[in-house]
């Protein structure tokens, strides 16, 4: 099956990337455009087929390697 | 109203980042993980208050800065 792994940055946490998007975005003459943040999107394919244990795998995964818990939230999306 | 734009890579392009991951988590004894790509999630807040002129500001930032037509595509998610 599919999973979809998007990380973003905890609503506190300082977002430099998002800062300079709104800049450059300011810049180019788009103007109403406020509180720009940027997270990552990891996608694969995993060989499970049960939901249940995927979504336990991948949890797994974004505790250990995908996302910082302490800085970073993550939200899991499982698909055929 | 609130956006969302997922950039990924375009299929054919080689994702480095991807690959890094994919080898940092065989090595971490996460097996069953193939084919890991990794994109950025842009968030943001609009004044705009029309769905469809929100639609194409968005899809005119993407094509002017936010994404690389040429090597990614990108999705577009508007909420109240």
């Amino acid at each position: 099956m599919k999973a979809r792994i998007t990380v973003t940055l905890k609503s506190g946490v300082l977002d430099p990337q998002g800062k300079a998007i709104e800049g450059a975005l300011s810049g180019l003459g788009f103007s109403g455009a406020h509180h720009v943040r940027q997270g990552k999107i990891i996608e694969m394919k995993l060989d499970e087929t049960d939901e249940t244990a995927a979504r336990a795998k991948v949890e797994e995964m974004c505790k250990k390697l995908l996302a910082n818990p302490v800085m970073e939230n993550y939200a899991i999306e499982l698909s055929a």
